[in-house]
C-alpha cells in the first residue's frame, strides 16, 4: 500500500492549522494509535486529531479527501485484527473527546450516544435508570468502535450482537458528507439498510459520528448457574439442550478444562479440572429460579455434575469469578507471553466437533491455547499464548489460526465471529464468502472512490 | 421510465426459445403478476418466467443484462407498495415453483428454504420437529418476497423482523453471478453485511434464490389476553409499561374502538366498543401464568378493564378471533370498498399522540380508517376504506398517506414500519433520510449500473 506523501503534508498543513494543540504528531501518541493487541506489527499514523463534532470530523475527511489522504477512525484501541493501523499512513481521528450520552428515552428503552463514549461509560450513565446496555466485548470498547467491528460478548446468545442493538447511526462519509440512516423507530422497512451496512464496515465506508442504540431494562431478578462436564461433548451437547428447549439464557459460557485448571492454578478455586459451563439467567423472581432448574435437569440428563444456581449479588459474583478471571488466569499459564485470540463462530450442532478439533490441533502444533466460548452462539475464542521470539511457534500459531479459520468455514461457520476482519482475517474472507468479496469491493468503490476510509482493512484490493 | 422496445423483444425471443411453456405471454398471467393489492395501478410485466432453480434464474437475468431488460421477482404477489409492477415493461421472474425447504437443522434452530416457500407452508413442515418461524405478516407471503421487503408482523415485538432472522441468503446479482452472502453461523463479523442489505432491497440489487432462516422452538405454553381501555392513551401507556417493564411479551396488539366496533357487528362479538389490547405470551407453563398476571397488574394501574387471561388453544383462539377477523370486519364497514393500509412507525412514547392523530385527522377528511397496531413495536396500520370511483375521497386519501408520512418523521419515526418502499412511499423517502438516500443511490448503481433489477422501486432516480 502506497504512501501519498505529499498529499500528506499537504492536508497535514491544512489540519495542523486547524487544530493546533489537537493535531497531535508525537511519536508516543502516533504509535499508541496503530498499536494493535494481537501479533500485528503496528503502523502509526502520520497524525492524530482529537476530534470533538460531526462537524469537525466531517471537516477533516473533507480535507483528507481533497488531497487524497487516509483516514483511520479510533475508539479505544481495542480491536484484535489491525483495525487502527495505518498501513499507507494518513490521520487518524480519535473519537474519544466526543464521549457524550447525548439523550436517554427511557420510555422507548432508546439512547442517542456520540462514539467515543465506552459500553461501560453507558452502563454507568444508564443504572439508576434502571436500564441497561447489554452488549460486552472483553474490553470496555468505544461505542463507535463496537459498532464498527460488529462487536458482540457474552450477552449476545438472548440479545443478539451490535448489529441488532444499533436503530441508527450518524456517519461522515468518504466525501464529507453527513447522513443519518434512520431515525428512533424500531423497525423500518425504508430503503436500504444502511445501518447494518455500516454497522461491521469497520470504518472503511465512513466514520460513525453518532448512534441511536436499543436498551434493555435491567433485569428484576437475575440468576447464575454452573455446572461441570466430563467432556466438551457433554458440556456442547447441554448447550444444545438449552438452545433447542428455548431457554432464554443471557449468558452461556464454555471453559475448556485447560482454562479451569489456569482459573484455578490463578485463582485459589478448586472446581473440577473438566470442561465447565457458567450460566446467567434474567426474568422475574419466580421465572429465573424456573430456568436454572431447567438448565440443572437438562445438565444432568448429558452428564453435569456440581450444579449449583444462586441468585444473591455476592454469590453470582463469586460463580462467575472464574469467568472473569480467565483471561488474566490464561496469560499466567506462560508469563511473558503474548495472547493471541482466535475467534471463529460455528453452528452449535458442530461446536463440540470444533473445540475438540482445535485442542487437538494445539497439542499436535506444540501450542499452548485454552477455550473459552460464547457456547450459545457457537462462537469460541482458542487464545495462542506464544513466545514472539520463537519464529517456529509463530510460523505454528500462524498455521494453527489459518487451519482454525478453514475449518469454521468447512462447517458452515464463520472465521470471525465478533473481532472482524481487519488486516488479520482477509485470507479468509474469501474463502469464506468466494464472490461476495467482490460485492463488497464494488460497494466499498462506489462510496469510496478514492479508498481513504480507513484503507487496508477487509478488503485488501479495494481501489 | 423507458421501455427498451427492442431490447425486451430480443431477450423474450432468447427466453421463450429457452424456457418453452413456462415462458407465459398471457394478458391474465401478466396482469396478475403486475397487479398490486391497493390503489397503484397495474403495470403488467411483457413475460413472466416460471424458474425452477438458482441457475435458471441466474440465465434469465444474463440473458436481461444482455439485452438491457428489466427483471421482476415475483413471490405471491402481496407486497403493498407496487413491488411487483414493471414500470418499464421486462420479464417477471416467477419463484412459486421454487418452492422446496431444502434443510432443517433442528439441532441448530435454522432451515434453508427456497424463495417461494410461503411462511404457512414452512411452518407446516416444521409443526412435527417442534420448531416455528416466527414472522408473521397478514397474507401468507412467500419467504422470499418477505426478505425482500423486510416484513415483519404481530410476532416483531418478540422475534424480530426479517432482518433479525435470515442468517443469509444465496441472490443472483443484476450481472447474473450468483453469490453467498454467509453461512450459518448465528453471528459473524465477516465483512460487509451483505445478508441485511439485501433485506429489504426489494429486489432491486438482486434476486433472493435461496434462504438461511433462524427458527424458534414452539413454546412449551402460551398464553393469551385480552384488555380494554378507556382511551387510546391508557392503552398504550400499557404497551409502555410492558416494554420497559422487560416483559417479553409475544404479541401485543392494539385495535382502536372504531375496529373493535368493526368487529363486534361483524363477528357476533360484544366487546366494549373501547380501544383493546389482544397479547400473547410464550413460555413455560408457570412463565406464561405469571407474565399474563403482570400484564393484567400493569393494565388496570391505567384504567385496564375486562381483563382476560387463557392458556387452553381454543380459549386463545376465541380471545384472538377479534384480531383474525379485523381485516374482513373493516372492509364490512363499508362493502364494496378497497381497503388502502398505511404503515407508520414510531417510537413508543408516541404512539398514542400519533394514532389519536391518525383518527382526527381521518375524521376532518371525512375518511373512515380504523386503526390495528403491532403496539410493542410503535407500528399502526390505518386502513383507508375508499370508494376508488369517487375522486375527491381519494384525493383527500392520498393527502392522509403523505401527511400521516410526514407526522411519523417528524415524531422520529419511518413511513414504513413493515410494507416497503416500492413506487407508494419513494416521496417519502427522501423527507425522512435525507442525503442517505444519496448513498443507497450509489450502492444501486455500483451493483446495478445498468438499472434493470425490479427498476423503479425505492429509488425513483437510479440510473
Amino acid at each position: 500500500m502506497k504512501r501519498n506523501e505529499s498529499g500528506i503534508a499537504s492536508a497535514s498543513g491544512v489540519l495542523k492549522q486547524r487544530f493546533g494543540e489537537r493535531f497531535q504528531t508525537g511519536e508516543a501518541i502516533r504509535s499508541q494509535h496503530g498499536h494493535t493487541t494481537t501479533w500485528i506489527p503496528t503502523q502509526a499514523p502520520d497524525a492524530v486529531i482529537f476530534a470533538r463534532s460531526t462537524e469537525e470530523v466531517a471537516e477533516i475527511v473533507r480535507t483528507c479527501a481533497e488531497h487524497r489522504v487516509p483516514v483511520i477512525p479510533f475508539g479505544t484501541g481495542t480491536s484484535l485484527e489491525g483495525h487502527v493501523n495505518a498501513p499507507a499512513g494518513g490521520i487518524c481521528i480519535d473519537l474519544s473527546e466526543m464521549n457524550a450520552v447525548v439523550a436517554v428515552n427511557a420510555g422507548d428503552l432508546d439512547c442517542r450516544v456520540q462514539p467515543g463514549v465506552t459500553r461501560q461509560e453507558l452502563n454507568t450513565h444508564l443504572r439508576d435508570m434502571g436500564l441497561f446496555f447489554p452488549i460486552d466485548p472483553g474490553a470496555n470498547a468505544s461505542l463507535g468502535g463496537m459498532a464498527a467491528t460488529r462487536a458482540s460478548g457474552t450477552n449476545a446468545v438472548r440479545y443478539g450482537t451490535m448489529k441488532d442493538n444499533v436503530l441508527s447511526v450518524e456517519a461522515v462519509m468518504p466525501d464529507g458528507s453527513v447522513v443519518r440512516t434512520g431515525q428512533r423507530a424500531r423497525k423500518s422497512s425504508a430503503g436500504y439498510d444502511l445501518t447494518r451496512l455500516l454497522v461491521g464496515a469497520e470504518g472503511t465506508l465512513g466514520v460513525i459520528t453518532e448512534l441511536t442504540l436499543r436498551l434493555q431494562g435491567i433485569p428484576e431478578s437475575i440468576s447464575s448457574a454452573r455446572c461441570s462436564f466430563p467432556s466438551v461433548r457433554a458440556a456442547c451437547e447441554a448447550v444444545m439442550a438449552v438452545v433447542q428447549y428455548g431457554l432464554p439464557v443471557a449468558r452461556i459460557e464454555l471453559l475448556d478444562a485447560q482454562t479451569v485448571g489456569a482459573i484455578n492454578a490463578h485463582s485459589g478455586l478448586d472446581l473440577p479440572a473438566t470442561p465447565l459451563l457458567l450460566l446467567e439467567f434474567h426474568g422475574t423472581e419466580a421465572g429465573v429460579v424456573e430456568q436454572a432448574e431447567i438448565f440443572g435437569d437438562l445438565a444432568s440428563e448429558v452428564g453435569g455434575t456440581g450444579f449449583e444456581a444462586v441468585t444473591r449479588a455476592e454469590d453470582r459474583n463469586r460463580l462467575w469469578q472464574a469467568r472473569h478471571d480467565a483471561y488474566w488466569a490464561m496469560l499466567a499459564l506462560r508469563p511473558g507471553c503474548k495472547a493471541v485470540a482466535t475467534d471463529v463462530c460455528v453452528p452449535i450442532s458442530r461446536l463440540a466437533e470444533a473445540v475438540v478439533a482445535a485442542q487437538d490441533k494445539a497439542t499436535e502444533l506444540g501450542l499452548i491455547a485454552p477455550i473459552v466460548g460464547h457456547a450459545g452462539d457457537g462462537n469460541f475464542h482458542a487464545s495462542l499464548l506464544l513466545d514472539m521470539e520463537d519464529e517456529q511457534e509463530v510460523r505454528h500459531a500462524e498455521d494453527y489460526v489459518s487451519w482454525l479459520a478453514d475449518l469454521a468455514i468447512s462447517m458452515e461457520g464463520t472465521c470471525t465471529g465478533e473481532h472482524g476482519i481487519g488486516q488479520g482475517k482477509q485470507a479468509y474472507l474469501s474463502r469464506e464468502l468466494g464472490d461476495a468479496v467482490d460485492v463488497m469491493g464494488k460497494i466499498k468503490h462506489a462510496l469510496d472512490p478514492q479508498n481513504i476510509m480507513n484503507p487496508g482493512k477487509i478488503l485488501s484490493s479495494a481501489t
